[in-house]
Protein backbone atom coordinates (compact mmCIF):
# COMPACT_ATOMS: atom_id res chain seq x y z
CA UNK A 1 0.00 0.00 0.00
CA UNK A 2 1.40 3.47 -0.85
CA UNK A 3 1.01 6.38 1.35
CA UNK A 4 -1.06 9.51 0.23
CA UNK A 5 0.53 11.74 2.19
CA UNK A 6 2.57 14.77 0.44
CA UNK A 7 6.58 13.89 0.10
CA UNK A 8 8.11 15.37 3.36
CA UNK A 9 11.52 17.45 2.22
CA UNK A 10 14.19 17.84 4.54
CA UNK A 11 14.27 20.55 6.67
CA UNK A 12 16.54 23.37 5.34
CA UNK A 13 18.68 24.69 7.90
CA UNK A 14 21.60 27.37 8.20
CA UNK A 15 23.94 27.43 5.82
CA UNK A 16 20.99 26.15 3.31
CA UNK A 17 19.95 28.01 0.03
CA UNK A 18 16.41 29.33 -0.53
CA UNK A 19 15.39 27.04 -3.37
CA UNK A 20 15.16 28.54 -6.89
CA UNK A 21 11.31 29.69 -6.95
CA UNK A 22 9.14 27.82 -9.81
CA UNK A 23 7.39 30.32 -11.42
CA UNK A 24 3.84 30.54 -10.90
CA UNK A 25 4.03 27.79 -8.11
CA UNK A 26 3.35 29.05 -4.52
CA UNK A 27 5.20 27.96 -1.85
CA UNK A 28 4.24 26.92 2.08
CA UNK A 29 7.31 27.42 4.40
CA UNK A 30 6.51 24.84 7.36
CA UNK A 31 7.49 22.87 10.04
CA UNK A 32 6.47 19.25 10.12
CA UNK A 33 5.94 19.40 13.71
CA UNK A 34 4.36 22.65 14.00
CA UNK A 35 0.50 22.30 14.43
CA UNK A 36 -0.11 25.76 13.02
CA UNK A 37 1.91 24.96 10.03
CA UNK A 38 -0.20 21.67 9.53
CA UNK A 39 -3.55 23.69 9.08
CA UNK A 40 -2.33 25.49 6.05
CA UNK A 41 -1.12 21.92 4.58
CA UNK A 42 -4.48 20.94 5.19
CA UNK A 43 -6.47 23.73 4.09
CA UNK A 44 -4.19 24.10 0.49
CA UNK A 45 -5.04 20.18 0.20
CA UNK A 46 -8.73 20.81 0.88
CA UNK A 47 -8.70 23.22 -1.84
CA UNK A 48 -6.68 21.54 -4.01
CA UNK A 49 -4.02 23.71 -4.67
CA UNK A 50 -0.50 23.25 -5.83
CA UNK A 51 1.77 24.33 -3.93
CA UNK A 52 5.63 23.46 -3.29
CA UNK A 53 6.39 22.50 0.35
CA UNK A 54 9.06 24.03 1.99
CA UNK A 55 10.33 22.69 5.36
CA UNK A 56 12.17 25.13 7.45
CA UNK A 57 13.62 23.54 11.13
CA UNK A 58 12.62 26.39 13.56
CA UNK A 59 15.65 25.48 15.78
CA UNK A 60 18.22 25.94 13.14
CA UNK A 61 16.59 28.47 11.00
CA UNK A 62 18.54 29.10 7.29
CA UNK A 63 19.47 32.90 7.16
CA UNK A 64 17.06 33.85 4.91
CA UNK A 65 13.85 33.15 6.40
CA UNK A 66 13.87 36.16 7.80
CA UNK A 67 13.08 37.76 5.11
CA UNK A 68 9.84 36.16 4.00
CA UNK A 69 8.57 36.32 7.70
CA UNK A 70 10.60 38.43 10.16
CA UNK A 71 8.71 37.09 12.59
CA UNK A 72 10.73 33.58 12.04
CA UNK A 73 7.34 31.36 12.45
CA UNK A 74 5.65 28.72 10.07
CA UNK A 75 3.31 28.65 8.60
CA UNK A 76 4.35 31.52 5.62
CA UNK A 77 2.42 31.12 2.26
CA UNK A 78 4.30 32.93 -0.81
CA UNK A 79 2.02 33.43 -3.23
CA UNK A 80 3.73 35.50 -6.32
CA UNK A 81 5.06 38.25 -4.99
CA UNK A 82 2.61 38.00 -2.05
CA UNK A 83 3.63 36.62 1.66
CA UNK A 84 0.97 35.99 4.11
CA UNK A 85 2.11 34.57 7.62
CA UNK A 86 -0.22 33.38 10.69
CA UNK A 87 -1.84 30.34 10.41
CA UNK A 88 -5.78 31.52 10.83
CA UNK A 89 -4.65 34.68 8.63
CA UNK A 90 -3.01 31.74 6.06
CA UNK A 91 -6.06 29.93 5.88
CA UNK A 92 -8.56 32.52 5.25
CA UNK A 93 -6.43 33.62 2.21
CA UNK A 94 -6.07 30.20 0.99
CA UNK A 95 -9.82 29.75 0.76
CA UNK A 96 -10.74 32.82 -0.51
CA UNK A 97 -7.80 33.40 -3.07
CA UNK A 98 -8.64 29.78 -4.75
CA UNK A 99 -11.43 28.53 -6.17
CA UNK A 100 -13.51 25.72 -5.09
CA UNK A 101 -15.88 25.26 -2.50
CA UNK A 102 -16.23 27.79 0.83
CA UNK A 103 -14.92 26.28 4.02
CA UNK A 104 -16.66 28.95 5.80
CA UNK A 105 -20.31 28.77 6.63
CA UNK A 106 -22.18 30.87 3.91
CA UNK A 107 -25.07 31.97 6.35
CA UNK A 108 -23.18 34.51 9.01
CA UNK A 109 -24.09 33.14 11.99
CA UNK A 110 -22.97 30.05 11.87
CA UNK A 111 -19.62 31.88 10.60
CA UNK A 112 -19.87 33.24 13.70
CA UNK A 113 -20.63 30.33 16.08
CA UNK A 114 -17.31 28.44 14.04
CA UNK A 115 -15.10 31.23 14.60
CA UNK A 116 -16.41 31.47 18.60
CA UNK A 117 -15.65 28.27 18.39
CA UNK A 118 -12.08 28.59 17.12
CA UNK A 119 -11.59 30.95 19.76
CA UNK A 120 -12.49 29.25 22.60
CA UNK A 121 -10.27 26.42 21.19
CA UNK A 122 -7.47 28.78 20.51
CA UNK A 123 -7.37 30.17 24.28
CA UNK A 124 -9.20 27.70 26.53
CA UNK A 125 -8.56 23.78 24.69
CA UNK A 126 -5.13 24.05 22.76
CA UNK A 127 -2.98 25.81 25.36
CA UNK A 128 -3.36 22.91 28.68
CA UNK A 129 -2.44 20.15 25.58
CA UNK A 130 0.48 21.85 24.79
CA UNK A 131 1.30 22.34 28.37
CA UNK A 132 0.46 18.82 29.12
CA UNK A 133 2.67 17.35 26.82
CA UNK A 134 5.94 19.40 27.10
CA UNK A 135 5.68 19.80 31.07
CA UNK A 136 4.22 17.62 32.71
CA UNK A 137 4.65 16.67 36.34
CA UNK A 138 7.17 17.48 38.37
CA UNK A 139 8.65 20.18 35.76
CA UNK A 140 4.59 21.59 36.64
CA UNK A 141 3.09 21.00 40.05
CA UNK A 142 -0.52 21.77 37.91
CA UNK A 143 -1.93 18.81 36.42
CA UNK A 144 -2.57 19.76 32.80
CA UNK A 145 -3.31 16.65 31.08
CA UNK A 146 -6.91 17.23 33.94
CA UNK A 147 -7.40 20.65 32.66
CA UNK A 148 -6.84 19.47 29.10
CA UNK A 149 -9.14 16.52 29.28
CA UNK A 150 -12.14 18.74 31.31
CA UNK A 151 -11.68 21.25 28.26
CA UNK A 152 -12.59 18.56 25.94
CA UNK A 153 -16.01 17.83 27.02
CA UNK A 154 -16.67 21.20 25.25
CA UNK A 155 -15.71 19.92 21.77
CA UNK A 156 -17.49 16.77 22.85
CA UNK A 157 -20.84 17.88 23.94
CA UNK A 158 -20.22 20.43 20.91
CA UNK A 159 -20.81 17.86 18.52
CA UNK A 160 -23.28 16.31 19.61
CA UNK A 161 -25.18 19.37 19.33
CA UNK A 162 -24.39 20.24 16.09
CA UNK A 163 -25.20 16.72 15.37
CA UNK A 164 -23.05 16.60 12.24
CA UNK A 165 -20.36 14.06 10.77
CA UNK A 166 -18.06 16.95 11.38
CA UNK A 167 -18.44 20.25 13.20
CA UNK A 168 -18.42 22.06 9.43
CA UNK A 169 -21.15 19.67 8.35
CA UNK A 170 -21.34 16.55 6.22
CA UNK A 171 -17.41 17.47 5.39
CA UNK A 172 -14.91 19.04 6.77
CA UNK A 173 -14.43 22.75 6.60
CA UNK A 174 -12.27 25.82 8.16
CA UNK A 175 -13.57 25.08 11.57
CA UNK A 176 -12.01 21.62 11.43
CA UNK A 177 -8.97 22.00 9.52
CA UNK A 178 -7.84 24.59 12.58
CA UNK A 179 -8.11 22.21 15.07
CA UNK A 180 -7.35 18.79 13.72
CA UNK A 181 -3.53 19.59 14.16
CA UNK A 182 -4.33 18.99 17.83
CA UNK A 183 -6.33 15.81 17.70
CA UNK A 184 -3.77 14.30 15.59
CA UNK A 185 -1.32 15.26 18.30
CA UNK A 186 -3.51 12.87 20.36
CA UNK A 187 -1.21 10.22 19.40
CA UNK A 188 1.90 12.06 21.74
CA UNK A 189 -1.05 11.10 24.55
CA UNK A 190 -0.17 8.20 27.13
CA UNK A 191 -2.75 6.06 29.25
CA UNK A 192 -3.45 8.89 31.31
CA UNK A 193 -5.54 10.40 28.17
CA UNK A 194 -9.20 8.78 28.07
CA UNK A 195 -10.21 8.88 24.97
CA UNK A 196 -12.88 6.60 25.82
CA UNK A 197 -14.28 9.05 27.68
CA UNK A 198 -15.09 11.60 24.56
CA UNK A 199 -17.51 8.55 22.13
CA UNK A 200 -18.11 11.25 19.60
CA UNK A 201 -14.71 12.86 18.97
CA UNK A 202 -13.18 9.23 18.68
CA UNK A 203 -16.28 8.72 15.69
CA UNK A 204 -15.06 11.93 14.73
CA UNK A 205 -11.58 11.20 14.38
CA UNK A 206 -12.05 7.98 12.43
CA UNK A 207 -13.51 10.06 9.96
CA UNK A 208 -11.09 12.89 9.63
CA UNK A 209 -8.43 9.90 9.31
CA UNK A 210 -10.66 9.76 5.64
CA UNK A 211 -10.85 12.88 4.51
CA UNK A 212 -8.45 13.40 1.48
CA UNK A 213 -7.10 16.67 2.99
CA UNK A 214 -6.20 14.71 6.36
CA UNK A 215 -4.60 12.05 4.76
CA UNK A 216 -2.64 14.21 2.27
CA UNK A 217 -0.75 16.00 5.42
CA UNK A 218 -0.99 13.39 7.95
CA UNK A 219 2.32 12.07 9.58
CA UNK A 220 2.13 8.93 11.18
CA UNK A 221 1.77 8.29 15.03
CA UNK A 222 5.22 6.28 15.69
CA UNK A 223 6.92 9.82 13.95
CA UNK A 224 5.09 11.95 16.11
CA UNK A 225 6.02 9.67 19.04
CA UNK A 226 9.69 9.40 18.16
CA UNK A 227 9.35 13.21 17.86
CA UNK A 228 8.40 13.32 21.33
CA UNK A 229 10.55 11.07 22.72
CA UNK A 230 13.98 12.86 21.57
CA UNK A 231 12.48 15.78 22.38
CA UNK A 232 11.67 15.33 25.87
CA UNK A 233 15.10 13.60 26.16
CA UNK A 234 16.27 17.13 25.21
CA UNK A 235 17.85 15.85 21.60
CA UNK A 236 15.30 17.54 18.98
CA UNK A 237 15.27 15.86 15.80
CA UNK A 238 13.53 17.10 12.30
CA UNK A 239 13.83 14.56 9.71
CA UNK A 240 12.27 11.07 10.47
CA UNK B 1 -24.30 72.70 17.68
CA UNK B 2 -26.33 69.15 19.04
CA UNK B 3 -23.62 66.39 19.64
CA UNK B 4 -24.33 63.63 16.48
CA UNK B 5 -23.26 61.25 19.16
CA UNK B 6 -25.32 58.25 19.98
CA UNK B 7 -27.12 58.68 23.43
CA UNK B 8 -25.49 56.73 25.87
CA UNK B 9 -27.52 55.14 28.40
CA UNK B 10 -26.78 54.69 32.14
CA UNK B 11 -25.05 51.40 32.72
CA UNK B 12 -27.17 48.50 34.44
CA UNK B 13 -25.80 47.37 37.55
CA UNK B 14 -26.42 44.48 39.75
CA UNK B 15 -30.42 44.44 41.01
CA UNK B 16 -30.88 45.92 37.75
CA UNK B 17 -33.22 44.06 35.23
CA UNK B 18 -33.24 43.06 31.47
CA UNK B 19 -34.84 45.54 29.55
CA UNK B 20 -37.28 43.97 27.76
CA UNK B 21 -36.41 42.77 24.56
CA UNK B 22 -37.71 44.97 21.45
CA UNK B 23 -39.12 42.41 18.58
CA UNK B 24 -36.68 42.92 15.83
CA UNK B 25 -34.91 45.41 17.07
CA UNK B 26 -31.09 43.83 17.47
CA UNK B 27 -28.79 45.24 20.70
CA UNK B 28 -25.80 45.56 21.80
CA UNK B 29 -24.28 44.85 25.82
CA UNK B 30 -21.28 47.22 25.65
CA UNK B 31 -19.25 49.60 28.40
CA UNK B 32 -18.74 53.10 27.13
CA UNK B 33 -15.09 52.90 28.28
CA UNK B 34 -14.38 49.20 26.45
CA UNK B 35 -12.20 49.59 23.50
CA UNK B 36 -13.35 46.15 22.30
CA UNK B 37 -16.72 47.32 22.58
CA UNK B 38 -16.05 50.70 20.78
CA UNK B 39 -15.09 48.64 17.75
CA UNK B 40 -18.77 47.11 17.47
CA UNK B 41 -20.47 50.45 17.77
CA UNK B 42 -18.20 51.75 15.04
CA UNK B 43 -18.84 49.00 12.81
CA UNK B 44 -22.97 49.36 13.72
CA UNK B 45 -23.01 52.97 12.96
CA UNK B 46 -20.88 51.96 9.88
CA UNK B 47 -23.83 50.03 8.52
CA UNK B 48 -26.13 51.68 9.49
CA UNK B 49 -27.56 48.90 11.47
CA UNK B 50 -30.62 50.16 13.82
CA UNK B 51 -29.85 48.75 16.49
CA UNK B 52 -30.36 49.26 21.04
CA UNK B 53 -27.39 50.07 22.84
CA UNK B 54 -27.83 48.32 26.42
CA UNK B 55 -24.69 49.66 29.13
CA UNK B 56 -23.57 46.83 31.55
CA UNK B 57 -21.35 47.85 34.41
CA UNK B 58 -18.32 45.63 34.31
CA UNK B 59 -17.79 45.89 37.76
CA UNK B 60 -20.76 45.44 39.06
CA UNK B 61 -22.52 43.25 36.29
CA UNK B 62 -26.03 42.82 36.40
CA UNK B 63 -26.76 38.84 37.36
CA UNK B 64 -28.36 38.03 34.20
CA UNK B 65 -25.70 39.08 31.66
CA UNK B 66 -23.75 35.11 32.19
CA UNK B 67 -27.02 34.32 30.69
CA UNK B 68 -25.70 36.22 27.50
CA UNK B 69 -22.16 35.94 27.96
CA UNK B 70 -21.27 33.37 30.04
CA UNK B 71 -17.06 35.23 30.24
CA UNK B 72 -18.42 38.56 31.23
CA UNK B 73 -17.14 40.35 28.49
CA UNK B 74 -17.92 43.18 26.49
CA UNK B 75 -19.01 43.44 23.66
CA UNK B 76 -21.81 41.14 23.24
CA UNK B 77 -24.40 41.26 20.32
CA UNK B 78 -28.12 39.39 20.01
CA UNK B 79 -29.77 39.44 17.15
CA UNK B 80 -32.76 37.41 17.29
CA UNK B 81 -32.12 34.24 18.98
CA UNK B 82 -28.48 34.59 17.91
CA UNK B 83 -25.70 35.62 20.50
CA UNK B 84 -22.31 37.05 19.02
CA UNK B 85 -19.55 37.39 21.33
CA UNK B 86 -15.92 38.96 20.81
CA UNK B 87 -15.07 41.92 19.30
CA UNK B 88 -13.99 40.98 15.92
CA UNK B 89 -15.73 38.41 15.76
CA UNK B 90 -18.90 40.82 16.11
CA UNK B 91 -17.16 43.29 13.48
CA UNK B 92 -17.26 40.73 10.91
CA UNK B 93 -20.98 39.37 11.65
CA UNK B 94 -22.33 42.90 11.42
CA UNK B 95 -19.96 42.98 8.33
CA UNK B 96 -21.80 40.11 6.67
CA UNK B 97 -25.03 39.90 8.09
CA UNK B 98 -25.70 43.30 7.04
CA UNK B 99 -26.35 44.91 3.53
CA UNK B 100 -24.34 48.07 2.47
CA UNK B 101 -20.74 48.58 1.98
CA UNK B 102 -18.13 45.45 2.61
CA UNK B 103 -15.96 46.85 5.07
CA UNK B 104 -13.18 43.87 4.30
CA UNK B 105 -11.36 44.35 1.46
CA UNK B 106 -12.57 42.30 -1.78
CA UNK B 107 -9.39 41.45 -2.67
CA UNK B 108 -8.00 38.62 -0.54
CA UNK B 109 -4.35 39.35 -0.29
CA UNK B 110 -5.47 42.89 0.74
CA UNK B 111 -7.81 41.68 3.07
CA UNK B 112 -5.13 39.22 4.45
CA UNK B 113 -2.72 42.17 4.80
CA UNK B 114 -5.18 44.13 7.05
CA UNK B 115 -5.57 41.03 9.28
CA UNK B 116 -1.96 40.84 9.09
CA UNK B 117 -1.38 44.64 10.63
CA UNK B 118 -4.32 43.75 13.36
CA UNK B 119 -2.41 40.46 14.53
CA UNK B 120 0.66 43.20 14.83
CA UNK B 121 -1.64 45.83 16.64
CA UNK B 122 -3.41 43.27 18.73
CA UNK B 123 -0.11 41.61 19.91
CA UNK B 124 2.72 44.92 19.95
CA UNK B 125 1.02 47.93 19.74
CA UNK B 126 -2.21 48.26 21.79
CA UNK B 127 -0.68 46.33 24.32
CA UNK B 128 2.04 48.47 26.06
CA UNK B 129 -1.25 51.34 25.46
CA UNK B 130 -2.97 49.63 27.99
CA UNK B 131 -0.17 49.33 30.12
CA UNK B 132 1.56 52.90 29.86
CA UNK B 133 -1.65 54.34 31.04
CA UNK B 134 -2.87 51.78 33.81
CA UNK B 135 0.11 50.87 34.76
CA UNK B 136 2.99 54.02 34.33
CA UNK B 137 6.13 54.23 36.55
CA UNK B 138 6.24 53.67 39.39
CA UNK B 139 4.06 50.73 39.25
CA UNK B 140 6.37 49.74 36.88
CA UNK B 141 9.95 49.54 36.04
CA UNK B 142 9.22 49.48 32.34
CA UNK B 143 8.81 52.50 30.24
CA UNK B 144 5.84 51.25 28.50
CA UNK B 145 4.89 54.56 27.00
CA UNK B 146 8.47 54.53 25.10
CA UNK B 147 7.59 51.10 23.63
CA UNK B 148 4.12 52.52 22.54
CA UNK B 149 5.83 55.53 20.74
CA UNK B 150 8.16 53.17 19.30
CA UNK B 151 5.72 50.31 17.69
CA UNK B 152 3.31 53.55 16.57
CA UNK B 153 5.87 54.46 13.99
CA UNK B 154 4.77 50.86 12.49
CA UNK B 155 1.59 52.44 12.04
CA UNK B 156 3.10 55.96 10.73
CA UNK B 157 4.99 53.94 8.18
CA UNK B 158 2.44 51.60 7.08
CA UNK B 159 -0.09 54.49 6.50
CA UNK B 160 2.37 56.33 4.52
CA UNK B 161 3.31 53.43 2.32
CA UNK B 162 -0.26 52.78 1.70
CA UNK B 163 -0.67 56.04 0.71
CA UNK B 164 -4.49 56.62 1.15
CA UNK B 165 -6.37 58.60 3.61
CA UNK B 166 -7.49 55.66 6.03
CA UNK B 167 -5.91 52.49 5.94
CA UNK B 168 -8.58 50.93 4.30
CA UNK B 169 -8.31 53.32 1.26
CA UNK B 170 -10.42 56.33 0.74
CA UNK B 171 -12.85 55.64 3.28
CA UNK B 172 -12.39 53.97 6.41
CA UNK B 173 -12.77 50.07 6.37
CA UNK B 174 -12.69 47.20 9.23
CA UNK B 175 -8.56 48.08 9.67
CA UNK B 176 -9.50 51.26 10.76
CA UNK B 177 -12.71 50.49 12.99
CA UNK B 178 -11.20 47.83 14.89
CA UNK B 179 -7.95 49.73 15.71
CA UNK B 180 -9.33 52.76 15.98
CA UNK B 181 -10.49 53.16 19.56
CA UNK B 182 -6.98 52.95 20.63
CA UNK B 183 -6.44 56.15 19.03
CA UNK B 184 -9.26 57.93 20.15
CA UNK B 185 -7.74 57.05 23.77
CA UNK B 186 -5.00 59.25 23.26
CA UNK B 187 -7.06 61.76 24.94
CA UNK B 188 -5.42 60.50 28.54
CA UNK B 189 -2.19 60.29 26.92
CA UNK B 190 0.11 63.27 28.97
CA UNK B 191 2.86 65.48 28.09
CA UNK B 192 5.38 62.71 27.02
CA UNK B 193 3.10 61.74 24.41
CA UNK B 194 4.74 63.02 20.83
CA UNK B 195 2.12 62.92 18.82
CA UNK B 196 3.79 65.63 16.83
CA UNK B 197 6.21 62.91 15.34
CA UNK B 198 3.24 61.44 13.96
CA UNK B 199 2.19 63.60 11.44
CA UNK B 200 0.90 61.30 8.75
CA UNK B 201 -1.24 59.52 12.24
CA UNK B 202 -2.29 63.13 13.14
CA UNK B 203 -3.58 63.93 9.63
CA UNK B 204 -5.61 60.37 9.53
CA UNK B 205 -7.39 61.04 13.34
CA UNK B 206 -8.65 64.55 12.17
CA UNK B 207 -10.17 62.87 9.37
CA UNK B 208 -11.08 60.06 11.12
CA UNK B 209 -12.87 62.21 13.44
CA UNK B 210 -15.14 63.23 10.83
CA UNK B 211 -16.32 60.15 9.50
CA UNK B 212 -19.98 59.42 10.36
CA UNK B 213 -19.68 56.43 11.95
CA UNK B 214 -16.95 57.75 14.26
CA UNK B 215 -18.87 60.80 15.29
CA UNK B 216 -22.12 58.46 16.26
CA UNK B 217 -19.54 56.03 18.62
CA UNK B 218 -17.74 59.25 20.13
CA UNK B 219 -16.62 59.91 23.58
CA UNK B 220 -15.08 63.34 24.53
CA UNK B 221 -12.13 63.54 25.38
CA UNK B 222 -13.04 65.23 28.59
CA UNK B 223 -14.88 62.23 29.77
CA UNK B 224 -12.11 60.11 29.11
CA UNK B 225 -9.76 62.05 30.91
CA UNK B 226 -12.35 62.51 33.57
CA UNK B 227 -13.03 58.77 33.61
CA UNK B 228 -8.84 58.08 33.73
CA UNK B 229 -8.80 60.11 36.75
CA UNK B 230 -11.63 58.42 38.81
CA UNK B 231 -9.71 54.63 37.84
CA UNK B 232 -6.52 55.88 38.75
CA UNK B 233 -7.68 57.30 42.07
CA UNK B 234 -9.26 54.22 42.86
CA UNK B 235 -12.82 55.18 42.34
CA UNK B 236 -14.08 53.77 39.45
CA UNK B 237 -17.12 55.39 37.67
CA UNK B 238 -19.27 54.15 34.65
CA UNK B 239 -21.38 57.43 34.08
CA UNK B 240 -21.11 60.72 33.44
Amino acid sequence: MTSKAKPNPKHLVQGDPIPPLKKGVPRLFSFRFCPFAHRSRLVLAAKNVDYELVNISLSKKPEWYKTKNPFGTTPCFEHDEKIVRDSSIVCEYVNDAYPGVNLWPEDPYRKAQDKMLLDYFGSKISPPFFKATYHPPPSSTEDFLAVYQKELYVLEEELKKRGSAFFFGEKPGLVDFIMWPWFERWAVLGEDFHRENYPTLMGYCGRMKEDPAVIEAATPDEIYQNNFKKQMEGNPQDDY
